[in-house]
């Protein structure tokens, strides 16, 4: 008894997830309610695309009666230089409230700001290189214009240093949105590039809080694969039409629910592949959902003994495989995920994407080392020997 | 285009739930850093049980950093005139924080008081009748002691008054609990009457949000399936040994992610079942879970063309009934749910329960006639003459 018990009982776990969710058609004009009275906005987004798309206009238009400072070009993979120029804005113009009009970069950055305003350390990159949770940060809500990360529910970022090429997470109870705006028709306008990304991204989302080792969470495991089996349902539909609100709508609330909190609570999670495809994305500026579809695969068979029972779980239940031992299961599992990134249009293999890749598995493995990155993966047991075969098995 | 839209859209929503959860094993004890301090707490409990398995003792333990006042006797189905002699205690003795320690009666005879404690109208009963939610509540915890109603993580609640045998519902964005303790080692000493009560309120208020028709909205119908899911798939072996915690915690996480608002975003919803088994429970004091397995199997047969499709759907993703048209598959459905029932021990024919129970019927579609409920269910078209019919059918 006490054995079973050891082996497969949920973990304690506390929830607390205060962000306001306005979800729907037309819903960026409900801003004007959500923005405080007399608040001083700072109103952040990307590389203008916003501004194509009428998402601008619409948050103008809500804003219309509270000051509005603007500050633009955030790039993919929010940078620390531009974002220490959004800081001083923050700082000269007493901003009292940051707006992210964004995906999931733009957000990120956003976060950064939130707890860079009201830092006292000395320099802000110390939030990212201490690990020292944002208890209480700037106030922030968001209009999300790219489902893909979940970062409009959730209190972490990842920000990336371009002199050192590093991509380094963020987080804490400060950093939850007050509110965000998701209304899936923004979708009708996304490039089919970065809808394929968003489904990518979402997809190992789960991966990363699931693909791990029975763990007795019955009822979180049913809710990651609902997830990964409605993305598979939608993928092929809304790439295809991205007008069909019916799709858009799942496919939105699917890339939310799947990095919100809520499916890793009492269970185990890996999150190897993110640690890896970051490097990748850092040292040839890869798409981050293309990183981890490189990764994943490799990962999964590299750690095939530790995760083929979950593996094989996930071959029954989202992919209909009945048939075979749990390992012939598991395996068809690995090829099924592959195919499906591939039939996305997302190659799964390093090469593809440079011809420099020699000596990566190395370098990455070398930064692990250099960090003190010595226990990856669920078990906490991935040396940076291991992840030095697994990018190679990537190549 | 546009009908397809207005057929199968996800409707709008916006979720916000700002409940703290505390999961796990040996979690009472966190109560100590979550009531705030200088607070004077009013505990509030049922008929004593927590006395003799030891949660009481835990949650004095907990509490011996502040002042604490008592109120026990709360009783199932919370009753209004018992409430108000808290009430009098509340103002007397300048309580600050309520503390719950229970199942949904106390929990929602809790709710009731953080409302009435800073009511400002005539009679606390007009919260009851006006229909007006609660903004703002006296702050209030909870230590869950029974799952079944999700009270301990959403905002509304039904209040009993004996004299004139109604029970009626109250809510608002103000009385979601601040915290809530789920330890499932509570359920060790939950008698099986209880534990299968717990089960099948837990199932039906899943089928309340589900069983209506297709919406469109793919997400939500695999979140409410993975629920009901889980519960059949635990349900035999936590009334065969509560003390599997691994089976424990499912049951315990099922029933709070059945009612706190997450698979109702975006869906209709029904909620007959409970309008009518309400009565059955006012009216003989029939438990109340029981009265929602006696009507919801006449429930789905009286309105099977309506909800045909989302009954097949159930049949095949929760009972894996593969064979046979919609209608065949939905029938089986309306069978399968009424075994499940049925081999939990629970009777789902009134007539089970009393001798009186002729001309139920008719009385309860009078009471509704009198309140004006004249449109219930998904489509808000079932007449009090339907609800006759439905009741009929039950006995």
């Amino acid at each position: 008894m006490k054995k079973r018990i050891k082996e497969k009982a949920m973990n304690n776990f506390e929830l607390k997830n205060p962000t306001k969710i306005i979800f729907g058609k037309d819903t960026i004009k409900k801003l004007s309610t959500e923005i405080p009275e007399k608040a001083k906005v700072l109103l952040l987004y990307g590389g203008g695309s916003i501004k194509k798309n009428g998402i601008y206009e619409q948050v103008k238009t809500a804003l219309s009666n509270v000051e509005v400072v603007e500050f633009g070009g955030i790039p993919a993979n929010p940078e620390y230089a531009i974002l220490m120029d959004a800081l001083q804005i923050i700082k000269e113009q007493d901003i009292t409230f940051l707006l992210a009009v964004g995906g999931g970069s733009v957000i990120d950055g956003t976060k950064f700001l939130s707890s860079a305003a009201l830092y006292k350390g000395d320099t802000p990159w110390d939030i990212l290189t201490s690990n020292t949770p944002t208890k209480k940060g700037m106030p922030f809500g968001t209009v999300l214009t790219l489902p893909a990360t979940g970062s409009e529910m959730n209190s972490g970022a990842v920000i990336t240093r371009k002199e050192t090429k590093e991509k380094l997470a963020m987080g804490g109870v400060g950093l939850f949105p007050v509110f965000s705006i998701l209304d899936p028709l923004v979708i009708q306008s996304i490039p089919k590039r970065q809808l394929v990304n968003g489904i990518t991204d979402a997809f190992t989302h789960v991966l990363e809080q699931y693909m791990t080792y029975p763990s007795g969470a019955y009822l979180q495991d049913r809710f990651a694969e609902s997830i990964l089996q409605t993305l598979i349902q939608i993928a092929p539909k809304v790439i295809e039409d991205p007008t069909n609100y019916t799709e858009a709508s799942n496919f939105m609330w699917c890339c939310t629910m799947a990095l919100n909190g809520l499916i890793q609570k009492g269970v185990p999670t890996d999150w190897a592949v993110h640690a890896i495809g970051h490097e990748l994305t850092a040292l040839y500026g890869i798409d981050h959902a293309r990183t981890l579809a490189i990764i994943a695969p490799s990962h999964y068979t590299y750690n095939f003994e530790a995760k083929k029972e979950k593996l094989a779980q996930y071959a029954e239940r989202v992919w209909n495989i009945t048939e075979g031992t749990i390992e012939e299961k598991a395996h068809i599992a690995i090829e099924k995920t592959e195919t499906f990134f591939n039939e996305l249009g997302i190659d799964t293999k390093l090469s593809k994407y440079t011809n420099n890749y020699k000596g990566t598995a190395e370098l990455i493995s070398k930064r692990f080392t250099e960090r003190g990155w010595l226990g990856l993966g669920e078990h906490k047991n991935l040396a940076p020997n291991d992840v030095e075969k697994i990018v190679t098995m990537a190549y």
